[in-house]
């Protein structure tokens, strides 16, 4: 089992944030937020992403991949409970070769770190074979998001 | 951000296996589970693993302790699809300290592994408080099961 | 606002039980199963009505059907709370037409009728269309299951 | 199995309207969002009500009530599909006694009803008993939002 983390350098540029509030339903008995919830938080902040910086699944589909998570770490600091509003910082980090590392951070509104997670996704084609590198698609976005310009 | 895995043994006689299929609103439009949706099926083996051993939230909570999940690690390998059956086998890791470190391994069909993961619990007491050593009620359990034979 | 249920006769062999119990993460704050969450258990009890009977969605779309729902109605009665075990009844009402209607009863351990709920379900074909007389499949199957016997 | 609506009349002031997109984990494997998935969308609704006309539950509960949902109608209309943004209209209806009537409407962009609900909510006191008359504070927040004008 794989379980370091990338430790990669996160890419300034290329984050941005999203706001939202916890539902009754993502509250556990003890009045948080039950741990798997945060996946849909975190998804949130991807989703974000990808319709900011013109990367979203379905464009993703266009040209002819999907990329599937393969990693997660998670970190949890600090409960959200019901009704709290929180927002969720995703963040691109660095990495060479084919594949999309993200990086998000949920906190609440005195700006406290609760959550913290990493996500790493790999190209898949439509023969679903894993991309050994980068689509050519995406090769392109990165130069057209200064990925590389620190 | 604390990424690495604790490496810990495995205790091979406080392990548990829980069986499902994967239900429709599990999967997403790629007809594969939702990565998120695997934390479900950790619960499962969580929950089976407290039934089977006594260790259940409810009888934690009565020993007046909850215990969060404080960091999860996650390695997805093969997508499980719409209406597979699997089996999510939870084994509990040797460590020292106030600490519950569990393993799960997803498996199809096939016996092929499918996601892996591992999850680390702290014990928190009434009055919100971390415990630094474990409650006597958990080293007790310990005792009962064996935890430090080999 | 079509509103009124069918108030159906139930056919009494098309009919079976599926059982469970209340994850954590299906409680809401005051320790009770989010209401939304019992649409998880009447899909529990679908899926086992499809896999008992040999009419599961993906058996449907190899026959070039979809099957939607295009209305629930549900009372709730009782709440489950977490850990608690359920059994869920799924038994076919008898209709005329292009229409799968199915009631749901959730029972607890004490045999308590917890939740019931009715969902109609009507036939698409690949091309979107609706279907307003059964498909010849269909007719096929409730035959071999004596859908019209009482 | 008590199925029919109430019917009852819409209070145009006492409506308030919620924005937000469909999730990937939403939609299932033909692409649209899962049926039991708009409940939290009538959430989001109840939710919005709530914190726009200063009712929402946890002022319900300090107030020494919780208010259960009963029934649920739901009529399904059109499917959204993944990424598809949509708002959901909520609306008080007309009612003596002490229940809550809420009304649900999901419009797509091009303003089509996808999707449209009512839910009855009953008034439960701290010693878990049934209200049969509505709590005082209720009558109050009525007489400040002009429930009875027409």
């Amino acid at each position: 089992m794989r379980k370091k983390s990338t430790k990669n350098k996160a890419i300034p540029h290329l984050s941005c944030t999203a706001e939202a509030f916890v539902m009754i339903h993502e509250a556990d008995p003890l009045g948080i937020v039950w741990h798997g919830n945060y996946l849909k938080y975190f998804e949130l902040g991807r989703e974000t992403f990808g319709r900011t910086f013109g990367i979203q699944y379905n464009e993703i589909l266009e040209a002819g991949f999907t990329t599937p998570i393969v990693q997660l770490h998670c970190n949890y600091k600090q409960a959200l409970k019901y009704g709290e509003k929180f927002s969720v910082k995703t963040t691109m980090l660095y990495c060479q070769g084919a594949k999309i590392i993200l990086d998000y951070q949920i906190f609440n509104t005195k700006n406290e770190l609760c959550c913290e997670a990493e996500t790493t996704q790999v190209f898949i084609n439509l023969q679903s074979e894993l991309m050994l590198i980068a689509p050519s698609f995406y090769e392109e976005w990165k130069r057209k998001h200064n990925f590389d310009l620190e």
